[in-house]
């Protein structure tokens, strides 16, 4: 793959996000599980597509990040959509441990009940 | 359940996109397909959460929008999660007609193959 030239096709929308040009990217698993949302500039999706594994661009660090570079949960890129104005890509990867910080398979395992945020191991905290 | 105080309890990080106050809004329809991704205000959010009826709010026309307000393709909320930093929310709908304005299932129908888009009927275009 023509890294330089894939970038070009894709014809992204990049947004103004924290006076950054970036885009969002929804990271799935191969059972759909959504597995964390993120942003990329033009470089962490470059970094992307150039090693087969998911790098973000954190905008409280300013800086380009290889996810899992210190946990060492990886994720491996498998294939990945675009949406229909450009904004966004939908990446599908085989994740190494876990997505989250927090130690849940996803980033989303806070669920809505009754007006109050609870951790479940319902859906989104598990494979 | 008492919509402001639901949306004080989810303790929001609410991002500058555009200039504006947002967060980011994914949503799925209940096999987990990602239907779309987009931005919601504060306003939009409790406007869902009354109604129980997807809102969001675009950032070209500058005002909250009812999702299906011309198509009639409404998206009706059944349960949403929140991701562990606060700056997403996932939402879990069923889906009446196609998500898309593109006449997509989901507004993630283009593939990148070989570096090429394309509008693909697997996985992300049809139910």
């Amino acid at each position: 793959m023509d890294v330089e030239d894939t970038v070009k096709k894709l014809n992204l929308k990049f947004r103004n996000i924290e006076g950054e040009r970036l885009i969002l990217a929804i990271t799935c698993d191969e059972n759909k599980n959504v597995l964390m949302v993120a942003f990329m500039n033009e470089e962490a999706l470059k970094k992307t597509l150039e090693t087969g594994y998911m790098h973000y661009y954190s905008t409280s660090r300013k800086k380009l990040w290889r996810k899992g570079e210190e946990s060492g949960n990886v994720q491996k890129l498998i294939k990945f959509y675009r949406d229909c104005d450009g904004d966004a890509l939908l990446f599908i990867v085989e994740q190494k441990g876990v997505a989250c910080h927090e130690g849940y398979y996803s980033c989303f395992h806070y669920k809505i009940e009754d007006g109050e945020l609870k951790i479940t191991g319902e859906y989104y905290s598990k494979r």
